[in-house]
C-alpha cells in the first residue's frame, strides 16, 4: 500500500498512489460512494492517527474498487493532481539520526566521529517540500548546500520507553527524506538545528509505503544520484543504530507520537565527502532510491 | 496585557490574566455578550495568528467590561480554573538558545566554549508543561536533572529575512521557560535534543506578557532559585546575543512562523556549574523570576 498527499481541485488529501498506472485513487470518495463509509482523508496525519481503522477501510475500499462496475470513477490521473510531501506540515519538527553508517562519519572527519550513541538532531516543519518541488538553493544564506539521502520512519502508534524488540510495531511505514544541509551554517553554529532547516530543505516522498510492504527495514538497498551520476550507494543493513535501537533510544523518557517522522541517517558518498567538496548548484538534479520505498527525484533551483 | 491558557469546565481557552485579584477575565464570552462579537478564544496560537485583530480586540473587551453593570460576570477565580502553558501544544519544536551568557559557557567548560555564533537547539511540543505542574525526575534514564532559567520569546508575526533593527516588530510577547535538562544525555548523545526532550522537561509561563507591556527586553533582570536559594542571578543586557540577532540569524533563510517560541538562553548557576554538581532531585522546587514577565514556579517529582 504506497499512500500520498496530493493537492486536487483545491483539495489536499490522502489517496492511494498506483505507480504503474500513473494514478491515484480517491480513498474518501469510494468509501462514501462503494461502502457509504465516511472516511475523512483531509490529512494524513489524522489517517495514521486513525490506526488500522484506517489502513483496513483502505484495503476495504481497494477491493470495492476493484470490483465495481467502473472504477475509473474513482481514480484521478496524476496529471490532474499536483503531489505533495505525503505529510506536508508535520506535527512537530523531524528526527534525524546524525552519523549512522560508519563510511558517512569517516568522510565527515575520521573514525573518532564513528558515534557510540545515538546522535539526534531536528528540522522544522517549515523545511517540508514534496517530490519534484525545486529545493531553494539559498543563494547569499549559504555557499556549501549538499544532499543527504535517508529512509525515513514514520511512527503510527504513539508510545513511549518502547523496547527495541516490540518498536518495529510503532511504525506505520517508510518514506525518503533528502536531509539537504547547509555546510557551513552545520559547522558555525555547533548544533545542527540552523544548518539543516532552511526552507524547503527536506524533500520527502513521494509516498508512505505501508510497513505490511516492507518486511525488512533492515535490508534495503539505497542509492542518491546527482545528475544521474551515483554518490551514495549502500543498505541500511550497514545502520550502526538498527531503526529498533533508534525508537527504542528516543522513546526513553520521551513520548513518540502518531506521525512522528525519523530520518534514520545517511551512507557515504555526500558532496562534502569529496576532494574537493561537491556541492549542489542551480539545475541540479537529485535522486534517492530505495528499494521498495520509490525514488524522489528535485531539482535545486 | 498578561494572557494565559486555561482550562475551565473542560473548556481550554485563552484568558487574560489578572494577578492582583486572583481571576481570570473570559475575553471570549464578554466580547460576545458586550460586544455581540464572535471571538474565538480557544486556541492561543490562533490568537496569536489573528495579530492586533486580537489586541485590539483584548482591548475593546476590557473597557466594556470595565464599564459593565456586573464585570464579575466575566472573572473566573484562579481557585475555579487550571492554568495550562500559554501554549500548550507549540506548532513545532520550541527553539532554543545555547551559552547565550558568557558565565554559563565557562561554566560548562571553558572560556573556548563562549560561542562566535548564535547556538540554536530544540525542545519536542511534548515537554511543555504549564506553570504548578509537576517535573517528572525521569528515574532510570537520567541521573543529572538540571534548570536553566530563560527569558522566551513568542514570535507574533510570520517572517523571513528579517533585519535585526525590524526584529522586535515581529514579536507578540514574552514568557518564561525553564529548559530543565538531562545533562547526561545531553553530553552523551553530543547534539541537545534528546537530553533536551524529556516528557515534562519545558515548564511555560504562568502567562505570555504582551510586548506592548515589555518596553525593553534586553533589560530585565532574572532569577532562578532551588527551594528558595537563589542558584541563577542575571539581566538580559549580558546576552551574547541579543533578541534582534537571534531573530534575524534564525530567520535567513528560515521561515519564521506566528507562534513559534523562542528561549533565549540561559545564566549562569545551573546545577552542573558547582562543584560538587547540585543536581535536581524529587521534591524539589523551582522558581524563575523575570522582572515584568513573572515567577514560574514547578516542582519535581
Amino acid at each position: 500500500m504506497k499512500l500520498a498527499t496530493i493537492l486536487h481541485n483545491n483539495e489536499q488529501m490522502a489517496v492511494v498512489a498506483d505507480d504503474q498506472n500513473k494514478q491515484y485513487l480517491h480513498i474518501g470518495q469510494a468509501a462514501e460512494q462503494l461502502l457509504n463509509k465516511k472516511l475523512n482523508t483531509s490529512s494524513m496525519l489524522d489517517c495514521i492517527r486513525m490506526g488500522e481503522e484506517f489502513t483496513d477501510a483502505v484495503v476495504n475500499v481497494q477491493e470495492a474498487v476493484n470490483s465495481a462496475e467502473n472504477p475509473n470513477l474513482f481514480y484521478i490521473s496524476f496529471d490532474h493532481a499536483e503531489l505533495l510531501a505525503p505529510i506536508p506540515r508535520p506535527n512537530k519538527n523531524i528526527f534525524c539520526v546524525g552519523k549512522n553508517y560508519a563510511e558517512h562519519a569517516i568522510e565527515m572527519g575520521s573514525e573518532a566521529d564513528i558515534p557510540e550513541h545515538v546522535m539526534l538532531f531536528s528540522k522544522t516543519p517549515t523545511t517540508v517540500i514534496g517530490a519534484g518541488e525545486y529545493v531553494p538553493n539559498h543563494e547569499g544564506v549559504t555557499d556549501s548546500l549538499d544532499y543527504e539521502g535517508e529512509l525515513a520512519v514514520i511512527i503510527g502508534k504513539t508510545g513511549k520507553d518502547i523496547e527495541a524488540h516490540s518498536a518495529l510495531e510503532y511504525i506505520f511505514g517508510y518514506t525518503i527524506i533528502n536531509d539537504v544541509t547547509a555546510r557551513d551554517l552545520q559547522a558555525k553554529h555547533k548544533q545542527f538545528l540552523l544548518g539543516k532547516s532552511l526552507d524547503g530543505s527536506c524533500p520527502m516522498g513521494p509516498y508512505i509505503v505501508h510497513h505490511s510492504a516492507v518486511p525488512d527495514p533492515s535490508n534495503l538497498d539505497i542509492e542518491t544520484k546527482i545528475n544521474g551520476e551515483v554518490r551514495q550507494k549502500s543498505n541500511t543493513s550497514r545502520f550502526i543504530f538498527s531503526i529498533e535501537d533508534i525508537i527504542s533510544t528516543i522513546s526513553k523518557g520521551m513520548t513518540l507520537e502518531a506521525g512522528d517522522i525519523i530520518a534514520t541517517g545517511t551512507p557515504a558518498g555526500v558532496g562534502k565527502g569529496f576532494q574537493p567538496p561537491k556541492y549542489l548548484k542551480s539545475g541540479d538534479t537529485m535522486e534517492i532510491s530505495i528499494e521498495g520505498i520509490g525514488t524522489l527525484t528535485n531539482i535545486v533551483k
